[in-house]
């Protein structure tokens, strides 16, 4: 018998200026205090005061947590879940990248169940409802807004945890493309390739569907067409809406169809090194993409026209490697490099990080089988 | 300031034998009496007991209703909210096309609102929440079973009363293809007109939006493939499989970017002579594109395309016309007519739908101002 396809999303809001709906979001939700997550580099772009602002004329209160760092810690959930109990507040929300946002669905987790963060790494392990939660992107890449999944890293272990669960789908998602104009170039281009990982893992993912393809497919398009442009304008809004509509489709193309080895692979090079998570995306993307290749040259295929490469006449092999090439030129125009320089990794820490990439949930839909030696093998390109 | 999109959809459950999740699906809904909605052709069919099955296996009791026409009637939603009250039930289950669907819908609404349906009519009515809705389409085209739609018949005023708001999203969808393999021919080429009316109006609404453009455009491709197939055959799985699929993605894009002057005139039509909605959408829909080509014809162009109509180096205009052409030739070529034999229309009854059509709420989102005379003339067309 066929398996069944799941396909679950927040209610999505899309529009510049609609960073003014979440009063009324929040009053929809039941909210009488909000407990809205950021950092201060949001705080200093004004939008957390503009928030508040909409907050306040629903007649909501809130609470400010602020104590989160690029890809967030285990301790900084349970600060945070402190706080928010202590604060009374009965909805979360979060204004910021992929890190607010996963902090803010750590808590969520913690609001409503026993032990620590680490207890509920892996899929559905998360068992009791959560408090409503509202999200705000603001960097058009993590996708965090629309995805079942949560990543934290687990600081002694030097690795990251990834939540993967129905219940991590936040209630409802606002996007404002205006939010983006207060991006710097590096952030947009890490976050940006961090969406086209997201699309391309979730349209060669063996859980594809026709529900996610043409999602995932769009998103391709719009990325490769606007990124740049983002990268070198930060008042370009026809660029920034273009980032924003991709980041979105892609989320939901691999919140549902899932994603593969760029990722597994990535969470142990970023829980290692401390590293921003689209950067490492970036790199690893091509190298995955040659090994995954033999298992998915007709959709690579399909990608060389939706990029609109010159392969007419071409054969699928030469499709496929032409998609890749141009993958890896995006990366480096937008300035990512091929390699990380000044790290080095032991024999030892190379074996453990392809073992732990082998235990991480996004490695089970990657459509070529998978193991420790080729991971090593990935992992010496980029390292 | 740029209009926000809101986008909200049911969570999705999608391939051959999903009708056995009913059980895990109704016990998640916090079930422990199902209210079951259908009609005699499902239960004759046999997929009703094989539902009930499944409900029982997870130990969920049950009470079936199955005082459904087509075109469900003002007074059956009466009928079946009495029994609905007395039953103590707490989660609203349909199993069924667009009719038994629309009727659990309206059972929702009278279960926490006062008065009659007819008070909910229009936009943004319904104010309180409705009890869990989980639906199981059986016919590969309402799209109910997603839509934020419900249409009930006034049968004193002769009409069809269109309900509009997210409360009426249902919770769950569950689409299992091999349901489709009952149907007979005529009902088969009718709803899959009715999925193709869905998706080309969604797709030149003025509220078309990036997240249902693709949906709308795959949906499209998938009819024009496979619907004469379906139609041919009542065991080619490949065929139910697609139209199965093309009738969701149509049903998320319309509910979406809502509809247009096909349903608003569809829905006079319908309710003044008792007709098959998908059979009335489809007579109409070659003769309103006709109307609406200037104020899309960019877009009736990449329909053209999409259908791999032989357009090349034709003029815009051109490639609308071929669209509209192939539209009207798959409509003849699944059997149905281009106009109703045996109905006649006074003048008074003419004019009197026209401004019936005009207060339809799919009419705002029609890409082209549309009055009376227009509609009078349209209809002067299909009768």
């Amino acid at each position: 018998m066929q398996l069944a396809y799941q396909f679950k999303i927040p209610e999505i809001i899309f529009g510049r200026g609609s960073i003014r709906q979440v009063g009324i979001c929040a009053r929809r939700m039941g909210a009488e205090k909000v407990f809205l997550v950021t950092d201060p580099g949001i705080i200093k772009a004004g939008w957390v005061d503009a928030a508040l602002l909409f907050l306040k004329s629903e007649g909501i209160k809130y609470e400010v947590w602020q104590g989160v760092t690029p890809n967030p810690r285990d301790y900084e959930v349970e600060g945070a879940t402190c706080a928010y109990k202590e604060s009374k507040c009965d909805v979360i929300m979060a204004i910021g990248g992929g890190s607010p946002i996963d902090l803010a669905k750590a808590v969520a987790v913690m609001a409503t169940h026993p032990g620590t963060i680490h207890d509920y790494e892996g899929v559905d392990k998360i068992t009791n409802p959560l408090p409503p939660m509202i999200m705000v992107p603001t960097t058009a890449g993590s996708g965090a807004d629309i995805t079942r999944f949560a990543v934290i890293l687990d600081t002694r272990k030097r690795k990251k945890m990834i939540l993967v669960s129905n219940t991590l789908i936040p209630d409802i998602s606002i996007t404002d493309p205006l939010l983006l104009t207060t991006k710097d170039p590096e952030l947009t281009a890490n976050t940006g390739m961090d969406a086209l990982a997201h699309a391309i893992e979730a349209y060669v993912s063996t859980a594809a569907s026709f529900l996610t393809d043409s999602y995932a497919l769009t998103a391709i398009r719009l990325i490769a067409t606007h990124l740049r442009k983002s990268v070198s304008s930060k008042t370009n809004l026809q660029a920034k809406d273009a980032m924003a509509k991709a980041s979105l489709l892609a989320a939901v193309a691999c919140s549902n169809a899932l994603i593969g080895a760029v990722h597994a692979i990535a969470h142990q090079v970023g829980g290692m090194f401390d590293l921003p998570h689209g950067r490492v995306n970036a790199m690893l993307l091509p190298h995955v993409m040659e090994y995954n290749l033999p298992a998915c040259m007709e959709r690579l295929g399909v990608i060389s026209h939706i990029l609109g490469l010159p392969v007419q006449n071409r054969s699928l092999r030469e499709k496929a490697r032409y998609t890749i090439e141009e993958i890896r030129n995006l990366a480096r125009e937008v300035g990512i490099d091929d390699k990380l320089s000044n790290y080095h990794l032991s024999l030892q820490d190379l074996e453990s990080m392809a073992q732990n990439a082998l235990q991480d949930a996004c490695i089970i839909t990657n459509p070529r089988d998978i193991g420790g030696e080729e991971i090593c093998e990935i992992l010496r390109h980029v390292i």
